[in-house]
């Protein structure tokens, strides 16, 4: 199988994001609990995003874009409008190499959130949702001060820096002897599924591939059957508010179509149950959204039976009432 | 400073140790978090042992005392009574090896604690704590089936093992450009903290070195004064019963004094912080017993400010409600 989308997305794109880099971000372990293998039917290897600097694998992308900036470029800084992993991520990004950032965020954002960015010396700008739209509150700031916006997910340099987890997913699994079957991983634009699922297949082309999304939110399953990026058309309740986002990735679906990725969905209660084992088995504190993946090997909702499955926990970032309500049942 | 127990335990030890357990154990991450750093005012370095195979660092230990016996040992087994870290330790050890294992428990102790010992495939014999003392039904078994007792602390292939923690560590912080100006250790019978600091003051000789110990249960504290393994002669309640162990080693207490360890103490309110900053800055489920470290570092038990400062989250096997108790404040 081919794995470059031409000019711009494939292998040496990530290996280059993991050179860039190198040193700035923490390389996560791969755990693994025999109790929850027990409980799997599986041998499980959980990549633990959720220990990566600011909660979540998001500071690989944006910090693989910013530092892919030219000097003037960088000193105008960079912008976004995520209030959750991504802004957190844009921000700290931002902070270790010294750039401006601005955070476009809801004025009813929940007020941690807005610490977090601004902990991390982002420049906040709140609007109004009722009556202004985030892309162009966003995009006038852009024309104004010339600044870069960074997408979550629909950007090359973005998907290669999300990449860079499963470039050490494969150097962990070959160092340790192990072969996938399977990789599993979260996806909601498909940034982090596009980038790691193309490492795996490079290093193993015979490995399933499957991303897991919320019920209600499988826009990327409904994009493989159309071949268009979807939207979400009803927006339902969710707990895993960190792949719920409302639309997959125009380039990141390309790359998932080409290595015949599969699509599954778990429920809110399904994700507090892999939220509990994680915190059981593996000591792991991991959001809801971050534990779709082994919500979905749990639950087996595909056939990993007796089989290796690797998979990406990818954020820890949960309020204390959440995790305390998923770990209590 | 000679860091040679002569004929039995140095840093030779340790290595050897390392080597044995290659490819058996987790090489746990060390982690940083400047929100963290900010709370503590010094730069804390966590290794995080909390994601250890059973939960803790004491597989370390168990494992390498079974892997340094001859095959006509290791087929009579081996035996322990530990209801908690230790004995999960010695039975997941066995099992990893192929030997019998035998865990003594008080016929009262949390069904949980049993049943995990008995997952590893362990022989449980259960004692009555009222009439029954658990060292002398420990020995007329070791007399009965000649199998060997496996101390939880006070033993150099036992703190050796240990060591391997402190041997990682200090791997980890030279390739990460770091240079500790303190390390800080969780203890009970002081087999992780003799291990640990030995490696780290063979490697960095100026390094200040403390132990933690919860409040009440201060008896290495104890025997650094009078130069004895000291017992404690109360037993106050305490949420950190991963160290609350009633004496300390005579084995470990020699390694201690010769390197000018410092003792702290903390209480279950400082554990109970610092077990929800771990949760909320490094995403890590960890006990309170084993958060006793970061908990001296974040209540500045000792002059930390803006030193390099590595510690031990040791283990991670704790209660929910417990663990929920502590996030909630």
């Amino acid at each position: 199988m081919n794995s470059k989308i031409p000019g711009q997305f494939d292998i040496l794109a990530i290996k280059r994001a993991a050179e860039r880099l190198s040193g700035h971000v923490t390389r996560t372990p791969v755990l693994n609990s025999p109790m929850l293998d027990q409980v799997c039917g599986c041998q499980v290897f959980v990549k633990a995003e959720s220990l990566q600097k600011t909660g979540s694998f998001k500071i690989r992308g944006a910090l693989n874009k910013i530092l892919s900036l030219d000097a003037e470029t960088l000193r105008r800084g960079v912008i976004t409008y995520s209030a959750g992993n991504h802004g957190q991520g844009v921000a700290a990004g931002a902070k270790l190499i010294g750039c401006p950032a601005v955070i476009v965020l809801p004025k009813n954002a929940p007020s941690i959130k807005i610490e977090n960015c601004r902990w991390w010396g982002a420049e906040i700008v709140l609007y109004d949702p009722h009556t202004q739209d985030r892309a162009e509150v966003a995009q006038k700031i852009v024309e104004q001060r010339g600044m870069t916006f960074i997408s979550p997910f629909d950007d090359f340099d973005v998907m290669a820096g999300q990449g860079t987890t499963g470039l050490e997913l494969c150097e962990q699994l070959e160092e340790a002897g192990i072969t996938p079957d399977a990789i599993v991983v979260n996806c909601s634009g498909g940034g982090l599924s596009a980038g790691v699922i193309t490492a795996l297949k490079v290093k193993w082309p015979e490995v399933d591939a499957y991303i897991v999304e919320p019920v209600g939110f499988d826009k990327m399953a409904h994009s493989f059957i159309s071949g268009i990026p979807e939207k979400v058309t009803r927006v339902p309740d969710t707990i895993m508010d960190a792949i719920a986002g409302p639309a997959a990735g125009a380039k990141t679906l390309p790359v998932l179509l080409q290595h015949g990725v599969h699509g599954l969905t778990v429920n809110d209660n399904e994700a507090k149950q892999a939220v509990r084992s994680a915190f059981r088995f593996l000591k792991l504190v991991v959001e809801p959204g971050g534990a779709a993946s082994l919500a979905a090997v749990m639950a087996r909702k595909a056939d990993f039976t007796g089989k290796k499955v690797a998979l990406i926990c990818s954020g820890g970032n949960v309020d204390p009432s959440i995790f305390m309500h998923a770990i209590s049942e």
